[in-house]
């Protein structure tokens, strides 16, 4: 009944998930309007140069600049305005010397005028035909040169990025009405356990909701993947087997909540046995989770979280999330790391390295990450808005306000490698 | 032509904006499934308390702590297992003295037992009907007690805050199989600009294409708000003014990109006056972005933001996030704020405080700010990853690596007042 398990370390653990190989790196064309927060699949390429044409960046008058030569303020120039030109539209006079064309912000250079002036530094006679200007200009003083900003068949963005409302703009500027993703991983959820009941039924004696599938759909949510759940494997080792066999082709990857301890009922070490799945690990050096699963078949992960639900919501961040962004490409899959004071005293001492949620803030331009529930009355509020996991090393006494800490940011996915994040301290 | 206008300091400029009157206070009833990223707008209640009833935290054996008396290595204690009893499920048997029941972790606790003895503590008999103990356990070790997490009737979780997959978790807990939250604000926006394209269309001379849109519409996707890109208003006041009245009556809030400047086709600031629309102001003490403006028409904010790309993405995240933000009842609406490094040189001076897109990063627990858009080569990219607008206090000389700035975080909405940025230099 009680099987030795050997404890992997948690960055051992994550490489080894992060080396399944994914079968299914699926690409899809969306259209721009719905590739936010998407991963690039194609480089994104300027079709033109930014900007694509001489152009003046103020709304004024351009002037062919020999024009303003002497010009001053006891010796003005006056320059006869021959069109009036608005952006997106192309002057149809050419300016001969002695005159100039209204443009708007935006509008492409008249033919053979190099520099705009600005409206406050002219006097425009009052039916608008004619300025003076009293100081000199120079060739392309106020203009916008063609390809200043970009150079045509410049790579504007790489394969792997995630797509925010910035690299909308890039993708809308170089023509990009749609553009191609990679495909959101297919993920199935199945929860166990005989004492849960699902969220919208009454309770019963000895039994709890089921609140980590729930969670663990969000969080696929959350991450970008397309989260199928299938409800609750039953209390018989045959059926569940079936049932899990059943969706596997279904899906990219599958997520079990509970199941992988050591009870009567804990069935998924059997089944991943029976399936012919290779286990990676079935227990990490860490607290909570500690018997956290993840075997692969067919190159598909099977990561079976533990029914506890903080050890559920840590073993999904630390291993389902960074593995989903990896297989969507994402250039940076990891859970961003940094270093941080401790806002609260953690009194509990505890031999193992513990994940625990919490928040941060900042102070003085420092990250500051305070525990979320040790403060009874407000537990689930803090859990509900935690965006870290700080990391307490094992040891046997408690931590104080102020101890540095490692943490790992929630929802600032991906900037940095996770590395062993004890080993600074 | 040219008017004067009175520059309105940011935070001043912020405030009006978030005293116009939310009249679309509305909410709806979602499925849990689709509750994430929402805002709640009911309080969640405890229906039960947390644990509902007492329960065993580990698979062991439930005991009468009483039979473990004068237990001890050389003084072991046997007890007959009568019964095993999965999570889920409630003992048919009731103990007598000398008697135990096999229990699952979660398993509520058999009738007259008030004490659990994990598996590796005992010596169980080959068949399994008989455990020997060798220490002694007293009265509640390792039970957890009903209501000793939380009890019935607690406020969980107040109306305001933001579902993560934590706070999905909490719901499901409490039964609730679906939430009230508040509706996404319908915004509409229109770009204007003779010189756009849109994203699909060829280039041709003298235009551009129109990026703003598609990047507000995504920043409003992103911040929760339920865009409609109504396409481009056309170069004509009457038709201008028709097509923006007859939105009007549809959406919460109306964003215009770009006609809010002194240029001939620049209709908005006599839209507004036509409607008579109160405008909040029409010039910010700030770069890019001075000419934005926000009129307010029955209730519904209009904002003006600038066609400078830039200038729109930065008006868009002072002003229009946070009154989205606070429109839905979110009770942290502003972009969270702290100090931070400046990671690189910024050697332009200027003469107003300038809101430059940059990245933050970590080192040694700090807050590092690097501009984004100086390395010509990267320019786009870095804009498309920028997490933060780096508040550049005016000033006639640039900035160096290492000056302390204040900065907003993007993405990590709504932590924090924001306060006038630059008060603490």
């Amino acid at each position: 009944m009680l099987e030795a398990r050997t404890p992997m370390k948690v960055s051992e653990a994550v490489e080894k998930v992060l080396q399944i190989e994914a079968v299914h790196n699926k690409t899809e064309t969306v259209p721009l309007q719905e590739a936010g927060g998407r991963i690039l699949a194609e480089a994104v390429i300027a079709d033109a140069p930014v900007p694509p044409f001489n152009r003046s960046p103020l709304d004024g008058f351009a002037v062919r600049s020999a024009d303003t030569k002497g010009a001053g303020r006891d010796t003005p120039v006056t320059l006869q305005v021959i069109e009036t030109v608005g952006a997106g539209h192309v002057a149809e006079k050419v300016p001969q010397p002695g005159e100039a064309i209204r443009v708007m912000t935006g509008t492409i250079m008249p033919k053979e005028t190099d520099a705009i002036v600005m409206f406050e530094l002219t006097k425009e006679a009052e039916d608008g035909s004619a300025i003076t200007i009293t100081r000199e200009f120079n060739s392309w003083d106020n203009v916008v040169i063609k390809g200043e900003e970009m150079e045509k068949g410049t790579v504007v963005l790489e394969a792997g990025e995630r797509l925010h409302a910035g690299g909308i703009a890039a993708l809308a500027t170089f023509g990009y009405d749609q553009v191609q993703v990679t495909a959101k991983p297919v993920i199935g959820v199945f929860a166990t356990g005989t004492e849960l009941l699902e969220p919208g039924d009454p309770l019963e004696p000895g039994k709890i909701r089921n609140s980590n599938a729930p969670m663990v759909v969000e969080q696929l949510r959350e991450a970008g993947a397309a989260p199928v759940y299938y409800g609750q494997l039953p209390d018989d080792f045959d059926l569940c087997y079936s049932r899990v066999q059943n969706v596997l082709g279904d899906v990219d990857a599958l997520i079990t909540t509970g199941g992988v301890s050591v009870g009567d009922f804990d069935f998924l070490p059997a089944i991943y046995e029976k399936l012919g799945a290779e286990v990676l690990f079935n227990k990490v050096a860490m607290r909570p989770g500690s018997v956290t699963t993840v075997a692969q078949w067919n190159g598909k992960p099977l990561f079976g979280l533990s029914g506890n639900p903080s050890a559920c919501f840590v073993g999904f961040e630390l291993f389902t999330g960074p593995w989903l962004r990896h297989s969507m490409g994402d250039k940076k899959p990891y859970l961003q790391q940094s270093k941080a004071l401790l806002g609260s005293d953690f009194p509990k001492p505890n031999p193992f390295t513990r994940f625990v949620r919490g928040h941060i803030t900042f102070q003085d331009g420092r990250l500051i990450a305070t525990p979320a529930g040790l403060d009874k009355s407000q537990v689930v509020t803090s859990l509900s808005r935690a965006n870290a996991l700080i990391v307490l090393p094992g040891g046997t006494r408690g931590f104080q306000t102020g101890d540095q800490v490692a943490v790992l940011l929630l929802r600032g996915e991906g900037e940095a490698y996770f590395e062993e994040p004890v080993k600074d301290r």
